[in-house]
């Protein structure tokens, strides 16, 4: 069995938030940089995974490193609903809690209340307009956002100022500003007087960080605006204008692939960019290219262990048994499969396991295939980042493409 | 993070299964040994673990092998009808399979074939006359046990010839004898007649392994005879009379504690101790700590990891904090303790994580607490077994009894 911890150690050179570009490419809006944080650093462009609950579904924390990651996400509305953000700090913070010493990101909690809110903003997002959930939102005005717990049913009032609390008791390194997330559905007028509103909470959220500022967390300001580039730009001048660390891309990117590409060029186009640019949610492979060839630093997304929890593998597309970037191991052509789900990858589920046991750990409805898919999935999005950084490096990313997508 | 990986090696010096006695207690009957199988060897008293499936639920087998552990227990029934023993032999195996190099125990598949035949045999054999579960088996006759498939319905055969074939067809160290598990409510008749049926079907067991002799398989006589004397001196005397490798003790062991530990206590006196003797299904900490002094080698039980997944942690009772040898993690007092869930334990879970992540992880429905306490709990039922080996070697097992029980 290969031994698992040959991952690289943190480096931890400074106790606040510093982003430095190391290469512009001349080819494209691409950048390498090194992100500091006061737990330690990261070099992007980055996959941020989603540890929503404080951690990584059905995946322990070693395997985690294993499989090369930099930096994980939690989810603010969550862990304040369960356990609460005085239980974690209480612990020591999140880092400590949930064992991991790299860097963590929290989102606002502005994202999952308004999504429980409107029905599935996800989907909404996305522009299939699903209203499948219960409304759980109450009230949003000037003050903030007041909703029902999922947990207990019990009222919780989540404010600018909240909000940036929550995240300093957590122990964040990065902290996203509180946000309305426009879904896709509503007019442009709701949009802008949403933006608007989200601008004003920005500047509660800089005033709050205030009393933080011995704790070195960075702040990002989210980008609305949906699908108007008027809007955007209000969005990104208000943005460029105050004392961010940072941005983050959100809200509606439009109903189709060719319009969120257009979206994300136009918004990132207009943004300060020596600062460090994340885009919130968002993880295909094609996608992400992109998101770098417009000089994105950072992507999360939930569905690299979600659909491993379902049995499929996202592979390196030159490398593929398939020819495609997805394999669903589900399928009975794995049954007897002796081979990893990937020749040329070293993660320990491929260094260890073939296509045919993790197909008959699927048939039995053993989770522990979940486990093995997903330690797969997260190493090899790490992979494709470190493909892309060298790619930046060597002045041959789309080289690297052809690969992958 | 501690590493996990500095865990034994396993020494590979027979191609056979031998038992050696390397020490016998003169205050009772407790004796520690070696087994050497074709995949290494163990040191006894051990404890088995179930990959019933042909995973441990939810643990990795890296985390399997950072717990101490030294050998598993597979199921014939599950792994005959998915994936199948044919799959599992063109893998290279089991253990190739399964990605574990070391001894592999695999039951005949009798116990589910007639728990499922008869109702929920594990309640009877353990005395509460469940019968929850629709009946599956069609016939049992001198032939073998004809039954239906859970996973399609089809008709399956199972023989004393078949169920050696597939044990050997899977790769296992150590095979049981085809027998039928006799539940607690039938009678002394029925008893007697199943247990000279048993008898039959292990001579030709004997026979059917001839064929697969430089595999250098272990074929254990399981010693049936439920709560009657004179049938388990029956059964016993036909396991001492043949060539068996060593003993399994199954059937009914009764109602009560009481009634169990008197069973085995006269079974186990009645055996050719110079051969291995393993307690089928049994795996409460006083059961063990009774069975290593009627002379008992080995033991196995789904419990520690099956409590594990709905948060019971198994703890050294010394160090416990509720002052048992279990803690329900569920419990609200657990909410903000940040200690390890023993400090003594050298396991994953407790040298990276506090009883209020656990909590938190329980009342969130992660998986992942199942996983974390699984880890522990193996762990300590391996450290159960290393004390009370050091026990038996310095004749002080009664003081180590004494901490645990």
């Amino acid at each position: 069995m290969k031994n698992i911890y040959n991952h690289f150690f943190y480096t931890n050179n400074t106790k606040v938030f510093e982003f430095t570009i190391t290469k512009q490419s001349n080819r494209s809006q691409a950048r390498l940089g090194i992100v500091n944080t006061p737990h330690g650093s990261l070099e992007t462009p980055a996959f941020i995974f989603c540890a929503t609950k404080a951690d990584i579904k059905g995946v322990t924390m070693d395997h985690v490193i294993g499989a090369e990651t930099q930096i994980i996400l939690s989810n603010t509305y969550h862990l304040m609903i369960q356990p609460g953000s005085e239980l974690v700090q209480k612990a020591g913070g999140l880092h400590k809690f949930m064992g991991w010493n790299g860097p963590i990101f929290t989102d606002s909690g502005g994202f999952q209340i308004f999504s429980l809110g409107y029905g599935n903003v996800e989907a909404e997002v996305k522009g299939s307009c699903l209203h499948r959930f219960k409304k759980s939102i109450l009230k949003i005005n000037e003050e903030g956002a007041r909703f029902r717990s999922y947990k207990d049913g019990s009222t919780v009032l989540l404010t600018p100022e909240t909000s940036m609390q929550i995240q300093h008791e957590l122990g964040s390194d990065i902290i996203v500003a509180f946000d309305e997330c426009t879904p896709f559905n509503v007019d442009k007028k709701y949009t802008m007087n949403s933006m608007r509103r989200s601008k004003r909470w920005g500047l509660r959220c800089i005033e709050q960080m205030k009393q933080y500022e011995e704790s070195g967390h960075a702040l990002l300001s989210v980008i609305q605006g949906g699908v108007y580039e008027d809007l955007r730009r209000e969005s990104v001048e208000f943005a460029n204008e105050n004392q961010f660390s940072g941005f983050a891309i959100g809200g509606s990117l439009g109903k189709t692939k060719e319009q969120m590409h257009d979206i994300v060029q136009m918004t990132s186009a207009m943004l300060d960019k020596s600062k460090y640019v994340h885009l919130l949610g968002i993880g295909g492979i094609s996608d992400i290219f992109n998101g770098v060839e417009c000089g994105l630093d950072t992507f999360d997304c939930v569905s690299p262990t979600r659909i491993a929890r379902h049995g499929i593998a996202i592979v390196k597309k030159s490398e593929s048994i398939n020819g495609k970037d997805n394999i669903n191991i589900n399928n009975a052509m794995f049954r007897e499969l002796f081979r990893p789900i990937d020749e040329s990858c070293g993660c320990y589920t491929c260094q260890n396991y073939t296509f045919a046991y993790i197909h008959h750990l699927l048939k039995a409805k053993e989770l522990l295939a979940g486990t093995l898919v997903s330690i797969h999935n997260i190493y090899t999005m790490n992979r494709l980042m470190r493909e892309i950084r060298q790619g930046i490096a060597e002045d041959n990313l789309d080289d690297i493409k052809k690969e992958w997508v």
